[in-house]
């Protein structure tokens, strides 16, 4: 990615940059087709919400960061286009809150797991999971479900970006925390999962890696209480009213 | 096409298909990255816009048959997205309209031009303009800037599906009517177009194509008064208000 060099200062950095990271995912086979076209919904909804982190956003990233700093075994899942946009911040959030890597992918196959696995120890990742994915969530048929035994399977809570509703159904019914980032605050992951982010993923991981760092140390009754006060419903529908009433009017 | 087996009572059958054709157009070097990303933006308004045609895209629709019909020489812009989704309602709206077919294309390559005029050309199309593009658009960079003599440069009235916004600007620029499909309704395509269609391609081009049929044999006058009455600007307010209160509330 070293060849992208659009200035900082240019109004639209962020989304060429993104877009950009996209591209090379692609080219190093880690974006696939189907990634392509969830970027461009992706960046439909970015853009009806101001391409800004919206304060219940960001009240959902503190409660992701205290979630995880609770979890016994939290487990980021890691697909191609978080791997192609967030490779850095994916390390940095595993580092920050003892999180394992898990590669997951919808439409798996064993060069696209290897793929991201090596992009993932390219940006500093000691220990990537997937690679031999021997335990299987019910409810979905064979590939679909495929996870880590010392991964998913086993973790108390799960982050899960950019995920397809089915899997993060099937994930939340085996009673898991989940954390998902989604930017289509009325998809079936966002209504699923126990702390919906809405906003863009390269703005979400960071914040929860910033929030996991301030918080550390605090004590579990605080860390409680910060996850209790957090109300999914009401940050999906913080973010439906911002697509309804920012940029549109 | 042929291997898509959804029974069209399936729910989603319409989504299905759509995603199916832009598969299809991958593998037949027709759709590009670009386009694939293009997709799934549009595909995220659609949903917004509760994948319907709005009563205002449909009065757009026949405003933009009416000026078809009055036109000395119209022309259907044709990108990799528009022919692997809808060639053979391109191929039918210009039968019925006699309207030239021109591919045209954002990130222009030869081989790319002669893969859409070959689909162009197997769905019923005897004439497809756009291969050789020795006219240019003045303000757009040379490859983005190409047209046909006999096609774009010579028409007085376009229609441009999917269109980037610089080009679509640079097309209104050069004094043409331009009727614009595009699902979102506050791209600058849609703020330039004398008639914005936002409405999903697979419904749009089959409407105008219908209106077409309907108003063929209608006066000038009348066809005159429709495209008179007809307000992009109130078009494009209805869009965004179906996008805030439709399907979000």
């Amino acid at each position: 990615m070293d060849e992208f060099d659009v200035p900082e200062s240019h109004p639209r950095y962020q989304s060429l940059l993104t877009r950009h990271r996209i591209e090379a995912g692609v080219e190093r086979g880690i974006t696939s087709r189907a990634g392509l076209v969830a970027q461009g919904r992706g960046e439909a909804f970015d853009y009806l919400l101001g391409e800004e982190t919206l304060p219940s956003a960001a009240d959902a990233a503190r409660a992701a960061a205290a979630h995880f700093l609770l979890a016994d075994h939290p487990v980021v899942s890691v697909n191609g286009n978080a791997a192609a946009l967030v490779p850095d911040e994916l390390v940095a959030l595993a580092d920050a809150t003892g999180a394992d890597l898990e590669v997951n992918l919808f439409h798996r196959t064993d060069e696209r797991v290897a793929a991201i696995a090596d992009v993932l120890r390219e940006h500093g990742a000691t220990d990537v999971k997937g690679e031999t994915a021997d335990a299987r969530i019910p409810d979905l048929d064979h590939e679909r479900g495929k996870v880590a035994t010392d991964g998913i399977a086993d973790a108390d809570v799960v982050l899960v970006p950019l995920e397809d509703g089915d899997r993060a159904a099937a994930l939340s019914e085996l009673g898991k925390t989940e954390i998902v980032i989604d930017l289509n605050p009325l998809s079936r992951s966002a209504a699923v999962a126990d702390v919906p982010i809405v906003d863009n993923i390269v703005r979400a991981v960071p914040n929860v890696t910033a929030h996991a760092r301030t918080l550390t140390g605090t004590s579990e009754a605080e860390l409680r209480a910060i996850v209790d006060a957090f109300d999914p419903d009401a940050a999906r529908a913080a973010a439906e009213s911002a697509i309804r009433d920012g940029q549109l009017d």
